[in-house]
């Protein structure tokens, strides 16, 4: 069979399993018209003055099937003082909802559980007040964008939905759909945009197996970026053109998807699009990788703090980053390290190929020609300690104060730099574990098998 | 008392001991008169055309009480055939040697001991061929430059000898005097030069004190030495200005005759004039300083190669660079390193922070954006490996050959860049020693001692 007619036939096989039957769209529709409609009321009855509109994907027919989650956006007007607008925006949210909770990205919003009775089937929906700002030059919050993206691409994307849930698909299998997961992937509104750009699912992927860092992709061609350099992709927003929706788009995401790009064309199947949950790693497994690598894990663990993934994980990204420099700079050698959050507990790893050092270290001194720093430091060192003529400048041995990475980390965690909400969960206590420490249970196990495997 | 003061009766106290007096003076002159006399009469017997004449400190009265080595160039004429030069300068030689050895620099000479029947004191002298060129321009030979140096220096020092005297005790002391030693140090015609132009040892000592990296001194100001930035410091040769006779001095001696200068000048003592032979480290107190710094030793050990110190520390030094870069290279951490040799061995030492590592080693790959390399890539390792994307490149979990730095060295030291007579000689046969496998005895005793010290 051609190629091209394999894959045509992949793709229609799998878009079988993933599109939304109609009925899921009457039902998922049915109830965004009711939330809108209880709200127009309640904002009546509340004598607030707000417009709720539905965006997203649910908004675009671009939800995968049976993944239906709803967002509305209550539009409040911009000469709203900020108190005013939290207050009125939650107060409105929640005069709706019978049981949510209440969440933090840039501004609190209410997150739902909505029983639609005709089904039985209950959807969850994120309510997320925001300024109707005028043009998205002139933001109030970073959400005011979104109805923007939101009137861009309903405006465009009628006939390429399926394009749109094939590429949500394959990113979720590779696990770099969504910006706010472990690894930064390509959120929804990045996927409409790739696809309005290549057309098609098949040319997207053509196209990416060939992905240069830098590449820039700008619909509208009014892009003022000047990121370039930073980030691997440049997808300029046709709504906001100075900025990169492609910003949070990872080094790893990018080059993950441009391998599975190649790895797809070359021999496709529609096991691309099917999430394979492996068994998690037992303890057994566990201790017999380690005996074979012979490295040394080190895992922190605490509280994970109660903020949303895309908050959370860029702060474990951020620990992870700099609990790494500390080792390095303190001597040790990292060999891998990454990061996991269940309800829970967040955990930091690192992998080490040496987590033991001797006692003594080295502390370099001034130049033996600086006359003036030399008198300094023989003056301070030379009662207490032998020095030693390296390399043209002064050297004494002192006593390295960890010669061990886990009571380094046991001691200096709390001195990296660390984002505000993992800083405040660590500060109430954390543990530092070593391998053999390590109590590999079910969510721990399935990140194992993960870390392990490789792509 | 003034200082100033203070160090002029130190250095008269220091001179009446180390100043040869004047029957010393006598006897070697005596001596020297004997030697050439013989060669002389030698010549003619043998029907070999050359000049035997007295160079080096003996000849400029510039050596230390007991310590003179006599130094007597025959000068072959610049039209000799090499092989002439080589077999006339070594049977001249031989025929008033009565017992001598055949040593190699640039050219083979004769190291023999001469009695003086008068006092019974025996003296070492080379007797050193070389071709008497008219100018130092046109050398035939390294060693051609010296008969020129004798007559520059000869010409000048008058009055000046217990300047170098003081100088070369110094620098003895220091364990930096002789370009022939470990450290690679000041030679005997640098002191001169040195004195020459500080006029005292008290004066260079204050200019020492301050000297920069690449200090240039020119006593005729003709240098045209393009050495820059390579030598700590520069010392244009006056006969032959486009050499640096400083080229040889280490960083090492450079900053440690910096700091003992700054030393003396701070407090003065005939201390500094004193050679001071410690224990040698025994092995009780051996293992209680390696229990103490925690670090594993590893000495590479050989048959000390059959030449001259000014060429077999220069390769043992080169040995050590390229030792130290492998050992790196395969992941592992030297804290210090050193060389020593004695009759029999000669050893390589290497004190290391990381000397075991785990089986697994990452090898990276090339980036996922290059497509060609990208397929190569995965076509090698897929059937066997577990393949991995880590900043923007593949990369593969291989076997490390060598987990253990002792087996590395073991295996690896004679890929190593050596030089040609410990190349030779590590390719008889080697050993390498760890930690608690080295015996240490009287000659190591001495060099550990030193290498823990510090200055």
């Amino acid at each position: 069979m051609h190629r091209e007619e394999q894959i045509k036939r992949i793709c229609a096989e799998v878009l079988e399993r993933i599109r939304p039957p109609a009925e899921e769209r009457r039902r998922v529709e049915a109830v965004i018209e009711r939330i809108i409609a209880q709200l127009a009321e309640q904002a009546q009855v509340l004598g607030i003055e707000a417009k709720a509109i539905s965006v997203g994907s649910t908004a675009r027919n671009t939800w995968v099937r049976g993944e239906a989650d709803i967002d509305i956006f209550l539009m409040f007007p911009v000469e709203l003082t900020e108190d005013a607008f939290k207050a009125q925006g939650l107060a409105l949210a929640k005069s709706i909802a019978h049981r949510y909770e209440e969440r933090y990205a840039a501004h609190p919003y209410i997150h739902t559980y909505v029983l639609d009775a005709e089904t039985g089937t209950e959807y969850e929906a994120d309510l997320v007040p925001c300024f109707a700002v005028a043009d998205p030059a002139a933001l109030k919050s970073a959400v005011d964008r979104t109805p923007f993206h939101n009137r861009y691409v309903q405006g465009r994307i009628a006939g390429r939905e399926d394009d749109v849930l094939l590429l949500k698909q394959f990113l979720k299998v590779l696990g770099i759909y969504g910006s706010e997961l472990r690894r930064r992937g390509f959120a929804g509104y990045l996927c409409e945009l790739l696809i309005l750009h290549y057309y098609s699912f098949v040319e997207l992927l053509k196209n990416a197996a060939q992905w240069q860092y830098g590449d820039r992709i700008d619909l509208e061609g009014r892009g003022t970026y000047k990121g370039e350099g930073h980030d691997p992709l440049i997808v300029i927003d046709p709504v906001d053109p100075k900025r990169n929706v492609a910003a949070a788009v990872s080094e790893y995401s990018f080059s993950r998807f441009i391998d599975a790009a190649r790895e797809f064309l070359a021999e496709p199947g529609t096991d691309f699009f099917e999430l394979h949950k492996d068994e998690p790693m037992s303890a057994a497994e566990f201790t017999e990788s380690m005996r074979e690598r012979g490295t040394e894990l080190v895992l922190v663990v605490f509280e994970t703090p109660d903020v949303v993934e895309d908050i959370l994980f860029p702060q474990l990204r951020k620990a992870e980053t700099s609990v790494n420099k500390v080792i390095v700079r303190h001597g040790f050698q990292v060999y891998r390290s990454d990061v996991y959050a269940e309800e829970g507990n967040a955990f930091l790893l690192f992998e080490l190929l040496v987590w033991e050092l001797p006692r003594i270290k080295k502390h370099i001194g001034p130049p033996v020609t600086s006359a003036y720093h030399a008198a300094k430091f023989k003056e301070q060192y030379r009662p207490s300690h032998r020095i030693f003529i390296e390399d043209g400048r002064y050297v004494v041995e002192v006593a390295r104060r960890h010669t061990d990475a886990v009571s380094l980390l046991k001691s200096e965690l709390r001195s990296c730099s660390l984002g505000k909400q993992v800083r405040e969960s660590i500060a109430k206590g954390y543990e530092v574990l070593r391998t053999e420490e390590i109590n590999v249970t079910e969510g721990l196990g399935s990140f194992f098998r993960e870390y392990f495997r490789g792509i």
